[in-house]
């Protein structure tokens, strides 16, 4: 019946038929010849572990054994297992029992990745079985293996980009239709791209789990995840998104890692970038990654950040490094013992320039009052709006500065909240220049 | 005195000591303790081949063994050679003796795998040896490396890009600049992007040869150079970027592959694109290439596409993966006898949308004749705009077709010509929609 010699095939074991499982399915038989021939084996779902067997899935299960417990997988004859049920708990087990069983994993948990980072990165150490992640951050795009291989010739500099897909679906929403942040949410869920909790992915902590991995490869450190600066999305008004656009910007929800001589950055927010910059044309649910290393440059990578066939074909990737047995024990780029943790600068440190958001009183010296102010704290104004919308009385102020620490900015902003003509409802939000 | 072990360093020779070797020395010595921490190995160049010892260079050669003639590097105590010599019989010569030598090659050299492509593959694959050409297409960009292993699950449908950065250069300085063609190639020469001879730049050789190989991985097909339709960048005016622009649209130099029931289509030529694409906003010398798999969707890579450390950063990568004792035996990412040649559709079956731009009377009855014409061939006006320039009698026409074969487009436009009342200097450029 199989025309293939099976006995070279690599059985795969997968955990969870969620979305990406059926996807990861689906692609593996529709390109089932393809896949072969690029790496010489066949590459086979012998074994699936689901939550409840009576769901009905997008994919075809004919001579595949369905298990209940993950676990299981472990001990069933298969060559690898895929982790795709998501969580901490179980994920963790399973992924451990694996590696300890002599079999490599390929994961699309940043969660699990950040938040177990010691446990898992020594396991598969231990075992020296590959651990394959490539789906864990910007879904399809192959941005582990460009950062890790491709660039390995380069001290990376700095790591951005737009790493949650439903954040950037929102801010374009905010900017193209007008949208209010909660009424571009209930669209993304509406349209099955936000979680039903949206708090992982509007919250930041989504993102930050991703830039932690990004920046741990990059800059050779552990994954810091606890570590990363997090500002939500909805920090951001509508008001804000028309302000940054007549100010030449754009709002993007950006994860950033740099590294200086005075230590790591690693933060997630909304970020104004100016509007000719490439990252900024980057709209809907897309994801982009922008790279900076001594010897290449700036390398930007664009494409779909979740979906289940994105995300099931950074999965295959990895199971086709693992089936021509390609892939090393080595998935943060170097042996864990020599990942040097990095002194991660705390907020304060944190130079950045700004936009000010300000609701103030339309009478004389509101200007003067606000501008010494940002003087006496070496704050110069990089550009200035002032706006009267129709339905105040008050006028919104809004205000590019120079770069400054954090701790400077706020207390400019908290000088401003005691004028007596300053609304309390002001916004600050980062702006980042690239030097390209 | 060296606190390495060098019985496991690898031991590099490098043919051609011009601007991507001394960059390559340079980023190797720079990084040196980051690149062997990455792979458990030093990576040393121990032997250099160079044309005239009496350059001066900028690069420090302390210790390394200077040759004259690159084929000694092969019998020298070298594990891996690095052709940067460039050309074709010595470069063949170089590389086939290598793998002779069971040494793998890493090489940047477009011309020589895209026109000796049955003579290299089949000795690597005699070898067994890897051949690493990274630095080939696209510069710094991990675009070979995205292509063959990050999209491995894919069925890949289209691969179109920016594939040359002086033509990239002089297209940006023609649409912001409003310089003519001559005017910015002497630019870009005298900025060093083009080559004296800038004939492999904008007469589209070069991208030419870097299209057939990404078709060759993205279509499992043995490089198809001879195949490749190429439209060189002086069919371009000053006129036509700014038309372009006002129809909303930008003129890029693309190389396109495509695949369909009917066959491949491999071309190169100055193309109009979307204002609002991504492709659009690459400027200057960059590069970018877009990949669009079936399960992926859409990717894009955009970087740096020549120079000396981007492309140094590309030949390391794949001196990497060979000091890792990664990289396979499979340049193409098939064995060779899996490769299938494909039909590459003959010019006349090519279908696309056009412009088409015609210097006409400005008399009665003009847009009938014209109109009627293209309605004759079933050619549909999308786009159409007139202009009166001062300095002419004469109105220019600027026509967006709906999309048609070439021959069709090519019948229309000599029966425009046949036309008592237009010009003989029409023009005629292709346009490029993307499904993203």
């Amino acid at each position: 019946m199989n025309r293939h010699d099976t006995s070279t095939a690599l059985r795969i074991g997968v955990a969870g038929l969620g979305t990406v499982g059926q996807g990861l399915l689906r692609v593996l038989a529709r390109n089932a010849g393809l896949i072969e021939r690029r790496c010489g084996r066949r590459l086979t779902v012998t074994h699936v572990s689901v939550r409840d067997r009576s769901k009905s899935r997008d994919c075809d299960l004919a001579g595949v054994t369905v298990l209940d417990d993950p676990l299981q997988l472990v001990q069933a004859d298969v060559d690898v297992v895929v982790e795709l049920i998501g969580g901490l708990d179980t994920a963790l087990s399973l992924v451990l029992a694996a590696l300890q069983a002599g079999k490599p994993v390929v994961t699309a948990n940043k969660a699990l990745l950040a938040e177990r980072s010691d446990a898992v990165f020594a396991a598969v150490e231990t075992s020296g079985c590959a651990l394959g992640f490539e789906a864990a951050v910007g879904g399809g795009i192959p941005v582990i293996q460009a950062l890790r291989e491709g660039m390995a010739g380069n001290r990376i500099d700095a790591v951005a980009g737009i790493i949650n897909g439903t954040s950037n679906y929102i801010l374009t929403q905010m900017g193209h239709q007008g949208m209010a942040f909660a009424e571009a949410l209930s669209e993304a869920q509406r349209l099955g791209y936000a979680e039903a909790d949206p708090s992982f992915d509007v919250g930041g902590i989504d993102a930050a789990h991703k830039l932690a991995l990004l920046a741990a490869i990059a800059f050779g450190m552990p994954p810091a995840f606890a570590c990363v600066q997090v500002q939500g999305l909805d920090t951001v008004q509508a008001q804000d998104v028309r302000l940054a656009q007549e100010l030449g910007y754009r709002i993007k929800p950006l994860g950033i890692a740099k590294r200086s001589a005075a230590g790591v950055e690693l933060r997630v927010h909304p970020t104004l970038i100016p509007a000719e910059h490439l990252l900024a044309s980057v709209d809907g649910s897309l994801n982009a990654i922008r790279i900076h290393g001594d010897a290449v440059g700036q390398i930007v990578l664009i494409g779909a950040g979740a979906g289940a066939e994105p995300t099931a074909s950074a999965v295959i990737a990895d199971l086709v490094e693992i089936a021509r047995a390609r892939n090393s024990s080595l998935p943060l780029g170097q042996p864990a013992a020599q990942l040097r943790p990095q002194r991660v600068l705390p907020v304060s440190e944190v130079k950045s320039a700004y936009y000010l958001r300000l609701r103030v009183a339309d009478t004389p010296g509101v200007l003067r009052a606000i501008t010494s102010i940002l003087a006496e704290l070496e704050i110069s104004v990089e550009a200035i709006l002032q706006k009267e919308p129709r339905e105040h009385s008050d006028a919104t102020l809004a205000i590019i500065t120079s770069v400054t620490t954090e701790s400077h900015c706020d207390q400019a902003l908290a000088r401003m909240m005691e004028l007596p003509f300053t609304q309390p409802d002001a916004t600050r939000l980062r702006v980042e220049y690239f030097d390209d």
